[in-house]
């Protein structure tokens, strides 16, 4: 038995008065969703509890069975992850940002000007050594980076050094806990000699020459620990695969032991090649039981605020899926999270999901939005339910009892 | 005021095709059912949490109020209560068969012929005294028993003596936690004892003459530590009342303080004489304010994949149940766990609850199946809060707060 799950990032939303008090989902023509709620078991979801909003990678972490109130204490380790640094259980990771700062260490631009290239200063700050911990450090997209430290007693309970403000002096890196004295001070370490390897680098002496602001410090926040994650193989007896496109859920599923399909002309807006997606989908099927497949544009015209671009998007996503609606025995529908126009963030409302396949109770809800799911027999679910609900149906549910 | 639980086990099912894609409870005639829904507020209930198929034991536990998750270490002690055996608090039971070995220890019947009458091999089973550990042992139905150990740092942590194949050498137990030491010692010095006594025994002696297997060694599986339930008298200030024919079921109650009742005629399949079993609830309700009623069938023709004789009992039953809708105060009907005969196996799918009686929130479901129980108004709750909810609506619920 096989499944997709498809997680629709974003695509849950409250009544808009623009569309007549109905939802984007209720205003769109979506056939093909509709089919699979016609054929499914529908509810309601709280990713991670009633009314509390989900980020993505803890609402991705309850997507894939593990409690994120256990096992999430940041971003770092999932965004290192997703930018291919190997994490192990007990690292530190921490999200970095290239920035710029004065002689005083002023913040003067958090993004450096949006440097592009990052890649000579990132080969530099990577020959950084020091004393009592590994560092692995990566540049990823635009001025952002990764930075993973491994080595014994570190702790997550830091300060960020980033002030989050341009016109304030970059921070020091405080210990929050008796235990992380240690990382603070590594990281401060760490901190002062990659300001004095950027500042003295050419490629910043150059872009001074060009006018432009120098990469100069890293500024870092959202340290995290990495938790030690039971693999889908052995927890659900899943070999799963990941098609998405936000680098944030790759790491989880990553970390989650899953496969990573990389797929050309895939994005994290409502341009990206869905064709291409399926068919990496499809693809997939081969050889996984489990391939999530998170599309991301409708959170990011949530953000915008731009409910026709949010409309248009459902409809053409809809138009993809009906090549995935017979392409395995279950096919899960929903959203990591809802994310109101209205609101322009992620919300803590439930989602809409619909299960369908062989075996699930049809519950005769034939549309699929928030508010006909509501109505299924599925009832109100938490996300970390979901997979224990799924591979239960698919067969691999593991008896608790005699 | 007064209720009875009854308890359908693996009643609850899946949409079969051959039944036009209804289930059978969908499918039968069940006035009676249908009456105790439509009196009813009606809802689905994950016995241990969604999507975990539940064991007999760790469902009637929750069902009981307490959680399994935390009370529940393996069959053992609830088996051996079951047979009758007093288990208290910290003693270690497991599962015992009386099996075949030949002389190089490998296994050559696990049920030594299914073998009948093992009294006389009891007897002498029950003499074998070890210094470190007190042994209960009992000999239950047919080539099956069970064994209790009673003393100080004894623990659960420990592997089988079974092998569960014939062919294979008996395996000796292996302590598989510190802790475990002595436990496993012990039991590997008992089944040397009892192979010994049993290889000499006038009765084995006689069955080798007749060319029938010996029962010469105790195979030992399913070890658990008895928790300490606190009964439900003082958590519910219930006086309880249990009628079936499963052991496991009657050492779950009787661990909980409940009386058991013994009925004769009541068996585990569909031949039960359901009149002796409904006379029997009748009379306990004289003395008790909770009498559970597990009716077994169910399970059986589920696990043989019949549906026909499942809807047959189902409809069976119902007429059974017409002199024990006006019996009680409070009538809960419900499932331990869904067995689909797709399946023949207990899965994690949840099974439809109806508590009828004074003040419940009548909620128009009008039909007692897993569909139409999904819409009623009691929603989605757990095994381990039906109990609480029931004892709050007999007028026992204890306040939290001031």
């Amino acid at each position: 038995m096989k499944a997709i799950m498809i997680i629709c990032d974003g695509m849950a939303d409250r009544p808009v008065p623009e569309l007549g008090n109905r939802t984007p989902l209720e205003s769109a023509r979506k056939p093909n969703m509709d089919e699979l709620a016609r054929r499914g078991i529908c509810g309601i979801m709280d990713t991670i509890a009633p009314g509390i909003p989900p980020g993505s990678d803890t609402a991705h972490l309850a997507l894939l069975g593990y409690d994120p109130l256990e096992v999430y204490t940041g971003r770092g380790p999932f965004e290192a992850a997703g930018a291919g640094l190997e994490v192990r259980a007990g690292d530190v990771a921490l999200r970095v940002n290239y920035a710029t700062v004065d002689k005083g260490l002023v913040v003067l631009d958090r993004r450096a000007g949006r440097i592009r290239d990052t890649k000579p200063l990132e080969a530099a700050i990577q020959r950084i050594k020091l004393p009592g911990a590994q560092f692995f450090f990566k540049s990823t997209a635009a001025h952002r980076a990764t930075l993973v430290l491994r080595g014994r007693g570190l702790s997550h309970e830091i300060s960020d050094s980033d002030p989050h403000k341009t016109g304030e002096k970059v921070l020091q890196v405080k210990a929050l806990s008796r235990g992380a004295a240690k990382t603070a001070r590594l990281l401060n370490d760490f901190s002062r000699r990659a300001h004095e390897v950027l500042t003295k680098h050419r490629l910043n002496k150059e872009r001074v020459g060009k006018g432009l602001p120098p990469a100069n410090y890293l500024l870092m926040r959202g340290a995290g620990i990495a938790p030690r994650l039971e693999p889908l193989r052995n927890k659900f007896a899943l070999n799963g695969a990941c098609i998405a496109a936000a680098a944030l859920v790759k790491g989880v599923c990553r970390m989650a032991g899953m496969k990573i399909v990389d797929v050309p002309g895939s994005t994290t807006d409502v341009d990206t090649d869905l064709n291409n997606e399926v068919g990496a989908v499809l693809q997939a099927l081969d050889g996984h039981d489990l391939v999530l497949y998170n599309i991301k544009g409708f959170d990011e015209v949530s953000h915008d605020g731009n409910f026709e671009a949010k409309v248009k998007f459902i409809e053409r996503v809809d138009l993809a899926l009906k090549q995935l609606i017979d392409a395995a025995d279950f096919i899960v529908l929903t959203a990591d999270h809802t994310t109101p126009i209205s609101v322009r963030e992620h919300t803590g409302d439930p989602v809409p999901v619909s299960i369908a396949g062989p075996g699930v109770r049809v519950d005769g809800v034939a549309s699929y939005d928030e508010r006909s799911a509501a109505k299924g027999s599925l009832g109100r679910i938490r996300g970390k339910d979901l997979l224990p609900i799924l591979t239960n149906l698919m067969g691999k549910g593991k008896k608790f009892g005699a």
